[in-house]
């Protein structure tokens, strides 16, 4: 037992449930169909030796698909990749839910080898503890939690590492508990505001009206006989680099600086404007460098992950205070957080995704929400999850959560991007989108490098010009106009002119692509 | 001045303000595009002398369509009908929002003479307060409210009648108020709960934990200097009658009954369920003639609008409680609420819909939301609102603030209608849905008289066989079934197996039914 580990487990009784890895695998393996759930939260502070100890055991023994070996995975968001793609390629994983990253897991989704449903995040993880994930089992419970902890408190209590994410909610659904404690990163203990979850008639509301309050404790409570093992880990989480702000992607935030300023100038919004939501990407990272230099003051933010931006963002010294249920930061970032920990530590907190995507809080802090699409329709609905209404990404995140319940609502989307043989082929301003995950009800504003859309109080048939006009690239205007001219002049003989289609045309720049790759149309 | 209008407004310095309708017609033409608000909600509550006063000067003037006698037209749901029809068919609406009822306003809309956009009720009326509606305005307000009372505080506070909907809303964003005192019903006084908006960063939690609880003021607080005009109106609501269960109807509560007693016996709901919500229509009569029917006891309701059938479900004994934001009651039912005052008024309240229909709370309670759509798709998508995705039937309403938050979203709905030429020539489940207000992401079950899909945990690709054999009528189970065989072998092709679809005929079953009258097919 390592020095450090002894020093961060403070309460004693768990020093005899050290165990190896190695050890902890025979219960993945006791028994047909179980249900496991893990911490993690966008790549970070999810469990790494034990899903690679139970990965190497299916390896040597050649027990890929063994119905004791394949299982329904549920995490907060999405795990560590390599983690989960080395269980998804032993196909390992016959459910998973509700967010996932790499290609092995997205590949056994599309090929139909694994179930995958995605939710509000906030309401994905109150949903496990309805039971509702459960309801076939007799136990209506995990079998397992896998959780990685940086400390243990004096009572068995387990401190988070980098994300909070539904650790709370999968710890209270748990049969057997195994904490990964993870003594490569320092520890995280100060950090986290935690609320367990309480089920109705009983929920009480979330005292929250300022991004700083904490309501919680700063451990995850847990029952310590439900504990069976505590492992140690000694490697870190890893993180793709960001991407970096490119011309469109500032160009994008350039026109939201702008609305921001319009919004405060006409007394809709106040000077430090109000808490921002942003999501993970390059147009995400171009908003908040661009908002780290504009002439705003005192800015909050109420978000689920955060990224290495926002460590720029703090030390521009614009950014007041940040609250999100996971710091996703590189290797890099981590460094510059615990080398300035007392300065980012009094600046922020992590919250279960329950409440960073709660819209009772978002809805009353009168967030800004800002989301990437895949596509969004000249209407306003937005696909955030099927590339041409089938194939998974990644799932919906908390885009749900932000958009419906925010004060301003935006998405922000090139206005085309490249397909393989035609450096615009494809649009991200449809007729109708393939998928739809937001609703017209729910965006206020879309923007992308050519102009921003404000949608607010407008027609469908005053959309769809505002879209077209300010948004869409100049190469398809006159495309999607046409659609609109001729939806418009058919749904006149109908009498159906709200919101103005040609149903067999509806997607037809999504088949050209397939068939002859390019959204580019002869003709309608 | 009658002696009943003159005790009904305690606020004396009101008297001189007393005028006749017609004395408050010049106030409409005095500008073009004003921006004008009513009370009102689902039928009731909504002005009558005013707006039929300025009716009758437009026709009487021939002013219809000119640009001083158009209006952008602001009611929490819909108005008076018979009123707001008479202002449609005058061409005086230029803009309306966010739900409506009555063939001329459709038509309107429909025929692109009206421009209208619906939102989430709760919403609609926050978004109004942004200043989002009235952002083209220089003054950011509304130029004229049109507010029904039934009577008026010591301080000038206005008592509302059978709806609250969006007053509070469109009173603190007018410059001018018009109050329509109605003494041909009895005052309302006593069942009111008002909150008035609270912008963030300021707001507040809703300290709701009971349906029963109070947290506002009895009456809606408002500035008397905005009063421009106080005038009697002595017409009382008028409602269509209630469509009664059908045998299917009657099929469909079963079905729903048979779950929540599936659910209290998993302990997933306790033995009163949780707050209920139901919508208007012959399913959900069948719905609450059936829980006042069953062994339910001591259940609450939280919901938008309560109908006649809610009087039976108090006097059943087994309803509690009752919360919404209007009682849209037939004159047979008002009758019977006004007699037994003393025990209907102990077990109802009425709040703003920004509180009835809120986000917050309708979490936090854990409600049961049931609601019918147009049609709902193999993968769970639904259509509240747009007839083969173009033609408005009345607007999205509250169904969104309900169905995403509630604890178990629930939509019923017959699996078919008939079209002109076929008793069973629309499918109410469909391949893909032609409008999408309700995502994938929203509902857990939907229900039919044929049975119930419970789509909880299920990936799409689970979820199509569910609905499609617990769902859909006999007559489409084939048809549907062969979509998606054939979009299973067409994405296996593409690995996009997540949730198959062939976009070509995405719409194959709605195009059949406008070319050929019925959506069943020769052949995919």
């Amino acid at each position: 037992m390592s020095a450090v580990l002894k020093q961060r487990i403070r309460y004693k009784p768990y020093l005899d449930k050290i165990r190896t890895a190695a050890q902890c695998v025979d219960l993945f393996g006791a028994k047909p169909n179980q249900y496991i759930g893990w911490s993690g939260f966008t790549g970070v502070g999810a469990p790494k030796v034990v899903p690679d100890a139970v990965s190497k055991h299916v390896e040597e023994n050649n027990l890929q698909g063994h119905e004791n070996w394949r299982y329904n995975l549920f995490v907060g968001a999405s795990a560590g990749m390599e983690i989960e793609s080395r269980w998804a390629n032993n196909n390992m994983i016959a459910r998973r839910s509700p967010h996932q990253v790499g290609k092995p897991i997205a590949a056994a989704i599309n090929e139909g080898r694994t179930d995958f449903f995605d939710k509000h995040l906030s309401m994905w993880a109150q949903d496990l503890t309805y039971g509702f994930y459960t309801r076939d089992k007799k136990e209506n419970s995990l079998d397992i939690a896998v959780i990685e902890a940086t400390a243990i408190t004096e009572d068995g209590h387990l401190i988070p590492g980098p994300a909070v994410g539904a650790s709370p909610e999968i710890v209270h659904m748990a049969d057997k508990i195994i904490i990964e404690l993870n003594t490569k990163t320092p520890s995280f203990e100060g950090l986290h505001d935690i609320n367990m979850p309480v089920l109705p008639p009983f929920r009480q509301p979330y005292q929250i009206t300022d991004v700083s309050q904490k309501m919680g404790t700063p451990y995850i409570p847990l029952d310590p006989s439900k504990v069976v093992a505590i492992v140690e880990s000694e490697f870190a989480d890893v993180v793709g680099a960001n991407s970096p702000a490119d011309e469109g992607s500032k160009a994008i935030a350039a026109n939201l600086i702008e609305l921001f300023q319009q919004e405060v100038k006409a007394g809709r919004l106040p000077e430090n404007l109000l808490p921002l939501q942003s999501g993970i990407g390059n147009i995400a990272n171009a908003v908040v460098e661009g908002l780290a230099d504009a002439s705003f003051k005192d800015l909050n933010v109420w978000t689920e992950v955060l990224q290495d931006s926002f460590l720029d963002f703090f030390e521009s010294g614009n950014l007041n205070f940040a609250t999100a249920t996971s710091i996703r930061l590189t290797e890099d970032g981590f460094k510059r957080f615990f080398d300035n920990w007392d300065e980012f530590s009094k600046k922020l907190l992590l919250r279960s995704q329950v409440v960073s995507n709660n819209p009772e809080i978002i809805r009353r802090l009168g967030v800004i929400a800002m989301n990437t699409p895949v596509e969004v329709d000249i209407y306003a609905h937005a696909n955030s999850t099927c590339v041409n209404g089938s194939k998974m990404l990644h799932g919906l995140g908390g885009s749900g959560d932000f958009l419906r319940n925010a004060k301003l609502s935006i998405m922000h989307t090139p206005s085309a991007r490249p397909s393989k043989t035609d450096p615009l082929g494809i649009s991200c301003i449809v007729p109708f989108a393939t998928h739809i995950d937001q609703t017209e009800h729910d965006l206020d504003i879309v923007v992308t490098e050519q102009g921003l859309a404000d949608l607010r109080g407008l027609s469908p048939k005053e959309r769809s010009r505002e879209m077209i006009n300010k948004c869409a690239h100049p190469s398809y205007r006159d495309q999607l106009l046409a659609y609109v001219e001729q939806a418009e002049f058919e749904c006149a003989k109908s009498r159906s002119l709200h919101e103005p289609h040609v149903l067999k045309n509806a997607f037809k720049m999504h088949t050209n692509l397939a068939e002859n790759g390019t959204m580019r149309l002869d003709k309608w």
